[in-house]
């Protein structure tokens, strides 16, 4: 499973804030590993950039200056990062492709890098987000789609890295709006601060587990474990914001640290019950690595989903209104620059995906959660959510 | 197993503070539990109370005015509690003893209980702490003394209270000193405010573990779970202060969430590890029970071990000393009114107990906590001890 040369080539698809981070990580990493080319290609979505010397395309930006000024000012990239606008040309004979761009584009670009991968190629994504079928209502990894995609025994795994906790960290004190997300993330990763990440990939051979996770692995500030379990780690990614919407309904109520923490035991439960209830092969161990647990903690104790939720839980109780959508809007406009939150859509799907199989009895806190949030159920209901949850966590641990 | 009557007989061995409170529930519940006699014994060590109407002996005040006068005023303690100064006769016959009183009292009054109680009679503790055999350095349970001083096939479980947390919750802001922590935690029980526990027990009977889990269990607001791991209960609870120090030295640094998750949850995988080290029948689900991880997020941003911790930390690094034990008795005469920290003394304990079996490599976090604890480490290195246990985390996770 190499190229020709027999060494590893490396494609990262995307070049935004996160694919230029991830290769400052993986380009220094490439350049020292043997069993790595040393060119790491990068797929970039072209666009002008308008510089002190005039309009310049951004690959040829990258390719010059290495550093992409858009997107990651102030960081370097490595030189042997290659920026290619062309994507078959990137992904030509590519054994590994990093999938790091919004997911909307991915259809368009599956089918060039099929027919121009390796044949032995296998994928690594980075993009959040579970989607769920429109009909079935069954949730989708995305690492699954795209392995679907691909087709020919295309495998892909996930690497999730914990973003809440270092915006949380270094930016706590601007708003949202002066300090994008993503962008603060990956500058923290680019620069170096600790940080760290799980790898969830299986790729049925341990040598290539050990490529792969070496491939991103750099401690000590890079800090990255590998586990099996894809769907255990990439549903942890997405559905800990609900929890942290009820963490942010409980301090809304100043209910203090000893219902903040049962909720989030609570919560890590249900999560665990939801993974091992629409796929195969989650472990249970997968929920004390970095990102199950670690992310959660962090979630709901710093972000955004967190944040936003405290105010809901506040201007319910002030004024309750059954309008529960137009108060996500005017909270969004006011505290996201009217970015959409992550943790109220994936409520209301994980909702919908529960409602449609009849299990919202055995996810009582996801369900009052979504009933506080969607159907003016009053905020003090999360306790109800909390204790129900609790008489069966018994038997929520025991089936995992 | 149960008296000549055919019900149980329970007798609570200890009148303080939390033998009141726990009196209160056991004694509703008894009230009311087809299988329980009505009357509910409590040993009292008697003393004379003043009252407006003169001297009383405690057991007297609680067998005419209901009051615990002394150790839980203001709360009423249910008529069919029965307090005895005589240890032979409160417990004639027992077929529960519920063992709430400070450790060092046990020597004496178990060659009594042995004797008198019924001989199938079985035991619940909520005694916190660790014991540590002075050679060996081994840790023993406090319940596994118990069993051990009673002899004949006693067993003896756990119950552990989640104490931490209603404290921080009600009186966060009264010092210390104002605010015994005990009291307060056992009033909240008292006076039904919410509260989570579990119930380690393992009778070999599942009527017996079901009918204990009943006389605990008062939901919606004293909720008790039960499991079958009291090893593993027991640990978390006397273990988890530790890690409750390095939060207090991470936030003493301001190194945020991040790396405050991210030492929670090494501390979680290192508990699990120390449990399974020198115990058996140690479950990996105990660790996500209340005993485990709720009771470990409230301790590492509540509890006195991180408060105290946090300034230690923060005393550290205005003034480097090599004195820690100067340092720590200061900050408890300072912010506990002199009361000794648990989290030191366990550290100790548990380094000592890992350094004579060579397995410090294997605690990274236990041993960096220790050493800047006590021997002068800066505290910038528990970022040190977070790196290298996390290194080592899918072990640790895989060996459980």
């Amino acid at each position: 499973m190499s190229s020709a040369s027999g060494r590893e080539k490396i494609c990262i698809i995307g070049s935004g804030n996160w694919g230029s981070a991830i290769a400052t990580v993986v380009g220094r990493n490439a350049g020292r590993l043997d069993f790595c080319q040393d060119e790491v290609n990068m797929w970039v979505f072209d666009e002008k950039i308008d510089t002190e010397e005039g309009e310049i395309m951004l690959s040829e930006l990258i390719n010059t200056r290495h550093e992409n000024a858009k997107y990651l000012p102030g960081i370097k990239i490595p030189k042997n990062v290659i920026a290619y606008p062309e994507l078959k040309r990137a992904c030509e004979g590519a054994t590994l492709l990093i999938f790091v761009l919004p997911h909307q584009f991915l259809p368009k670009l599956l089918p060039t890098l099929r027919e121009h991968a390796d044949s032995n190629c296998r994928g690594v994504s980075l993009i959040k987000g579970l989607d769920f079928d429109s009909t079935t209502r069954k949730p989708i990894l995305v690492s699954k789609s795209i392995e679907q995609s691909m087709g020919d025994g295309f495998r892909c795994g996930a690497l999730m890295v914990s973003l809440r906790l270092h915006v949380q960290h270094r930016h706590s004190r601007l708003s949202a709006a002066s300090s994008p997300q993503g962008a603060n993330v990956a500058n923290e990763v680019a620069e170096q601060h600790m940080c760290e990440s799980t790898l969830a990939c299986d790729f049925e051979d341990r040598e290539l587990n050990d490529r792969t996770l070496a491939i991103f692995n750099e401690p000590p500030n890079f800090r990255v474990s590998r586990i099996n379990d894809v769907a255990g780690a990439e549903v942890c990614g997405a559905i800990k914001n609900i929890v942290a919407l009820g963490a942010g309904f409980v301090d809304g109520l100043n209910l203090g640290g000893n219902t903040k923490a049962a909720l989030m035991r609570v919560g890590l439960l249900e999560m665990k019950q939801f993974c091992t209830t629409f796929f195969t092969g989650v472990e249970p161990s997968t929920f004390l690595e970095s990102c199950g647990l670690a992310d959660l903690i962090t979630t709901c104790y710093g972000g955004r989903n967190r944040r936003c939720a405290e105010l809901f839980a506040r201007k319910q109780k002030e004024s309750h209104t059954v309008d529960c959508g137009q108060l996500w809007m005017e909270i969004e406009r006011k505290m996201l620059n009217g970015q959409k939150l992550q943790g109220t859509l994936a409520a209301e799907e994980v909702y919908l995906s529960l409602k449609s199989r009849q299990l919202l009895d055995v996810f009582p806190l996801m369900t009052t959660i979504y009933e506080i949030a969607f159907q003016g159920s009053p905020i003090d209901e999360i306790t109800k959510g909390i204790r129900v949850a609790d008489i069966s966590s018994s038997s929520l641990i025991s089936k995992v």
